[in-house]
């Protein structure tokens, strides 16, 4: 992708002859010019496609020495520490971390990214919302050759860096744990799936289940859309209410889970003997309910600091932006009390 | 405080006698300067105190249409709360916001406000790091006008808007009710000193105390730094050590709170029995942890609402930044089963 040329005050000072600074004044609506010929300006500007921020662009090269972060929702202990591990690396190097939130919402991603582009950032991390299916709002970082740097909830196509977790493996793994646990009737709360972190950990539940010849049960999978204590809790009920409940619950984040599990109780359901549950990120949520989490732990502060480098590396060597590059990150499965049935002294032991 | 001129391309080009234009591509190192003329500006520049970013701001009138927010924590619950407050608002007048976190780092502090001013953003709230104590680095914000709302964590003296809690009352109740339950000797969390928010909240707990012809002792009250769950534990075991251990605790934070639930319980202490808790934020993790903690809560969500109001009203109005205005807003005491003995059946039916 080459760096695309922007229109400067100075073609717009060519075109209508005359000097860049009559042009600069007028596009700021300084009194020292006339309203006629602000308006001219300020006409050919619009048709020319000049933007208000290519003065701002073109001070690129003074380098803002800032890395700017568009996240889901800061109060998401995975987001809080994948942040913490993008300081950790641009701090060392110098570098300003700003950071804004879509809360989900698309519009507000947009709108995100170009203030973040008005700041003149000098790369981009970037965790998709959950409405989010199409990233041309993105585009104006790579014309202008701004790094941008995928994590975890990450674009289908776009030429970028990535870094991600293995999510299959996570799926399958924690639902493996489950069953050799002894559970048989496995539910599963799933997220939105045209993100590919719900989607994949769905695969590697299916494939967990079709491995050890478990059957795939339709009402035990609920695609839940943002994974809320609420929606966790809602579920559960529609769990506990089928003719046949499940015996292991596999949440694709802790939220969720921990919901369940004070849901479940409040119907005197015993947890693990009755249902067996793992959730999903290790929040600290996790170890201070009763019993503690089963969980996933992803390594979002070593997320963080690798998404990090990748943008000073890029800025540093001067590359294209064209690039396709991903690293993928291992989980790691936390056993505690919410999994672990008592038959199994040797793995309680192992925690 | 009068806005400061800043030194402009034009203020240059007037004293160089060469245009504007010539002054702008020389400071950008344009290949169409001879590198002679070039340094003879970048010399000038530097000599009249000419900011590399001024032409940044001379856009400022374009209007960032940004809010900026510096706070200590982003995984701090109220912290995120009151940003979805200033984004409620912020939103729907059109503003985006943009978020640096200092982690309680005073020089993190320094260089997010020097992002954030280089952001142009329209006005900035700010809720003070653990480790500031003095706000000398946001001054080049009042200079050029651009609002500033301090929340929660303010300063002493700064001539701004402040949104704030009213604490001393806070800790007061919070003490009181510990006191209601038939608690004695009450030991106190407190957080930094220097930060008014906790040490409004511990002469609320002294007066209490006081006022009900209670024993101050000096061993049960405990300085703590960041409050955070480790320091919580370790201070739950020097306060379990002593000759005569507390039958009550009033934590300044939900965090230490929790944690001195956990490390009881794990010491077999009885609570609310032995030992009443309550805490401050009302933090998610404080209905999930077991017995539920009681704690103050805030309103996060307004302050931050009424905050981003400040700014736009600001900002509509044109006003000078020389403004001194304080909103105090109150807190509410949250009982649950951690203070709540057994003997007091009427306040257990009510929660």
């Amino acid at each position: 992708m080459k760096k695309k040329k922007e229109v400067t005050i100075y073609d717009l000072a060519k075109e209508l002859k005359v000097s860049p600074s009559t042009i600069s004044r007028a596009l700021n609506n300084h009194k020292s010019i006339s309203q006629k010929t602000t308006r001219e300006i300020q006409k050919t500007a619009k048709d020319l496609g000049y933007r208000p921020n290519s003065l701002a662009a073109s001070l690129r090269n003074n380098k803002s020495k800032t890395i700017g972060i568009m996240i889901s929702r800061i109060n998401r202990p995975f987001v809080s520490s994948l942040i913490s591990g993008v300081e950790n690396t641009a701090r060392k190097a110098g570098y300003n971390v700003i950071i804004s939130q879509s809360n989900d919402k698309y519009e507000n991603e947009v709108s995100n990214a170009k203030a973040l582009y008005d700041s003149r950032v000098s790369g981009l991390i970037v965790s998709l919302g959950m409405e989010t299916k199409n990233v041309h709002h993105l585009k104006q970082f790579t014309d202008q050759n701004v790094p941008i740097v995928f994590v975890d909830r990450v674009p289908d196509e776009f030429n970028s860096y990535r870094v991600i977790i293995d999510n299959y493996t996570a799926g399958y793994k924690a639902t493996q744990h489950l069953i050799d646990q002894g559970c048989k009737r496995i539910a599963h709360f799933a997220g939105a799936q045209h993100l590919n972190v719900y989607n994949l950990r769905k695969k590697g539940y299916l494939d967990a289940l079709r491995k050890n010849n478990l059957e795939v049960t339709e009402e035990l999978i609920l695609d839940l859309k943002t994974m809320s204590f609420e929606e966790g809790s809602d579920a559960t009920k529609t769990l506990l209410n089928l003719p046949q409940p499940p015996d292991g619950l596999f949440s694709s984040n802790d939220t969720a889970a921990v919901s369940a599990i004070l849901t479940a109780k409040e119907k005197g359901i015993k947890i693990p003997e009755e249902l067996a549950i793992i959730g999903f990120n290790d929040d600290p949520m996790a170890s201070v309910v009763e019993p503690a989490l089963s969980t996933v732990s992803h390594p979002a502060v070593k997320m963080g600091e690798i998404s990090a480098q990748r943008i000073l590396e890029h800025s540093s060597k001067k590359m294209d932006s064209d690039v396709s590059e991903i690293t993928m990150l291992d989980t790691e499965i936390i056993m505690r009390s919410s999994s672990i049935k008592v038959n199994t002294p040797h793995l309680l032991e192992a925690t």
